[in-house]
């Protein structure tokens, strides 16, 4: 053993930092000297721009502590996808020197389908030269929209960020004794994971959210008009949620039906639930209004789920010890086991099999209307959102690890040219 | 002492409830038999539809400390105006009967300045008649606009959701190297207050958001510009703060110079920060964004302050202690000491005193450039967000007090005459 080096890249979700600590912890017990963290993926390999972990973890005992409840990324990301090894080996002929000058024997890359295209192409690569480095992959997404795993880090945190807000917001919406209608827009561009799991928000005297709208299902005005109707004849407030990219029978996004030319002429994406704030608005003319939890679903780590920060964690430790099995090219993945209590395994796949489609919510886990989940999907999404974590406070605010190193504070622009 | 009853009107806050426990609480500790709570306000009142509080404490020895943890109204709310006790005495005839018939020798208004307009409506009635009922209201608000009290209750909870959602934002908006804004809208019409809470998300190393523009001054887009374009030279992601109600020198709304008609030729406000979104990406063509805080910052209980729910819930008690004294027709206030650790003692003014107006924030709190917030706002607003709270947690999301009672679970309509 001797050196290791590791990225982030993708989106960012409240787990990811969770897994890189998991990587250190493990790298470090397995005996690597060095553990570098390239800063902003890829694109600080290519540009030497490197950390040492192994110092930060010497000089703070709490380090990766802290660092599993920090949100976001703490080495930063990218959005670059790397060229064809066999059309552009320079790049890599590059990286491996730079790679052989760290003593580097793994290669660990955290991240979403762009990352794991870098690990596909460097493991091969680096098969190809014979040149004993492990290429490991961990994955990570909001989305869960994986196949292979039975789901995906960061899922669990943001699906308990939207039910518990949704709760709060149930409580919030009640409180009138006027018709009203709130419209709660969830990420999920393709898959309905995250918006499936504001059903969690439920319970026995909280029937929020009242209709859930996922992509999964072609979105039609005029039953959710009817939907948003009947219910309004035997209550007051109706909560909706509706992801992001539902799309209508024809397969337009219904956020780009309501698409406006501002005075300059560009299009304005207004949001859907923006777009289903005026549908419904227009057809009922009650009080209506939208929330559009945004960002901070995914970056809410003063919510997030202990089950899915553990399981992250022990995902990054699993990359290692496959790595220190001379393993390459392969991600790791959970298993859920077949068991009465909630119990998952870790295992793994080549990674050139992670298909590059999109793992959607199956039709049977909606209602046959289209407008609700199954308790199929409460039952596969309530384990996933267990248990808390306690952030250090200080001054009556969350203190996470400083990140002066991320190349943002410099804003240079020098990076520029490999994006 | 004989019985007393409760009202809470006007927006929803993290720390009504507090409140509401604390007069439960002290009305409990002073010796009244009956503490009744009316659903909906003063609405709850007039259509008679009132619970016993009394007997759910006895039925549950954890009722008020679960009460103190539940977001938005326990009781409900409304917005509703009563009118002038000389012109239309008839209404208040009639209310005054039904207390005679409960035995009511209190009454206690938790809300906004609506709620403050029917507490010195009543108690000037009731003197009139020589009634013998104290009527006493207690403030809140998470805009922190009120004239008198030091702040109000819930702009403590509101103000460390909204800088502890920002630092989160500051991380996950950090982690690319490329340029970007994200713009992120707080509530506050007519006053800055919470808006400049966002301050309080800086660290030594985090400086976002690096702008911040409150209604208090003019908002020139030219200079949002400019003060963009000098922050990009020097680093990749902006964080701009921004009031809902910022205007322009002509006293218009920024949203409203955003607004178009849809296609039914409704105007649609597009909201604040998605309007300067527009301006800046016209202006900067670079990747923008804009968030709404929206709901969640007024409900997020998660977030809550201790301090804010201490003395809320202290205010509450500060009022049953005045009614006790055959007081009548006096607010209580907080009022901050000047000792060097943060402070408070708990007064009272008249409720007829309690200004209209609205409690700016001075322009001396704001810098010259009016892009930003002085130390002064900083000290003033630091210990209103200290301290956290513990929630009860059961399958993974915060448990609530039910709310059952609340008329929006019935939904028949049948207060709509009283609106």
């Amino acid at each position: 053993m001797k050196n290791c080096i590791i990225i982030q890249s993708g989106g960012p979700t409240a787990a990811i930092n969770a897994s890189l600590a998991g990587v250190i912890h493990a790298a470090s017990e397995a005996g690597f000297d060095h553990i570098y963290g390239a800063v902003n993926g890829i694109v600080g390999v290519l540009s030497q721009n490197v950390i040492d972990l192994s110092e930060k973890m010497a000089s703070d005992d709490r380090f990766l502590d802290r660092m599993i409840l920090t949100p976001a990324m703490y080495l930063g990301s990218c959005r670059m996808r790397m060229p064809d090894p066999k059309a552009e080996p320079a790049i890599y002929d590059t990286l491996y020197g730079y790679f052989k000058s760290l003593d580097i024997t793994a290669f660990f890359g955290i991240g979403g389908n762009d990352s794991m295209d870098t690990v596909a192409k460097l493991s091969a690569y680096f098969n190809g030269r014979n040149a004993q480095i492990s290429v490991i992959g961990v994955p990570k997404t909001i989305d869960n929209d994986l196949f292979e795993t039975d789901h995906t880090p960061g899922f669990g945190s943001a699906a308990k960020y939207v039910a518990a807000t949704m709760r709060e917001m149930a409580y919030d919406t009640m409180i009138y004794p006027v018709k009203s209608i709130t419209i709660v827009e969830i990420m999920g561009r393709d898959s309905g994971w995250l918006t499936a799991a504001s059903a969690l928000a439920r319970t026995e005297s909280i029937t929020a959210p009242q209709l859930i709208y996922l992509p999964e299902v072609a979105f039609s005005v005029e039953q959710c008009i009817a939907d948003t109707k009947e219910l309004l004849k035997h209550r007051n407030s109706v909560l909706i949620a509706v992801s992001e990219g539902i799309k209508d029978q024809s397969g337009e996004y219904i956020a780009s039906a309501d698409a406006k030319e501002d005075k300059f002429g560009h299009k304005m994406l207004s949001g859907t639930g923006k777009a289903i704030e005026h549908i419904l608005g227009n057809a009922l003319g009650i009080k209506i209004r939208s929330v559009e939890l945004n960002i901070p679903q995914r970056c809410g780590i003063h919510l997030a789920s202990k089950t899915d920060l553990d399981e992250a964690y022990q995902l990054g430790e699993a990359a290692v010890l496959l790595a220190k099995e001379g393993v390459s090219g392969r991600m790791v993945i959970i298993e859920r086991k077949d068991t009465m209590e909630y119990q998952v395994g870790y295992s793994s796949i080549p990674v050139s099999e992670v298909a590059n489609g999109i793992k959607k919510v199956p039709r049977s886990w909606i209602n046959e209307r289209g407008n609700d989940v199954t308790q199929e999907m409460i039952d596969y999404l309530s384990p996933l959102i267990q248990g808390e974590v306690k952030l250090p406070y200080r001054n009556g605010l969350p203190e996470f690890l400083p990140i002066d190193h991320l190349t943002d504070e410099k804003g240079d622009g020098s990076l520029f040219h490999l994006l």
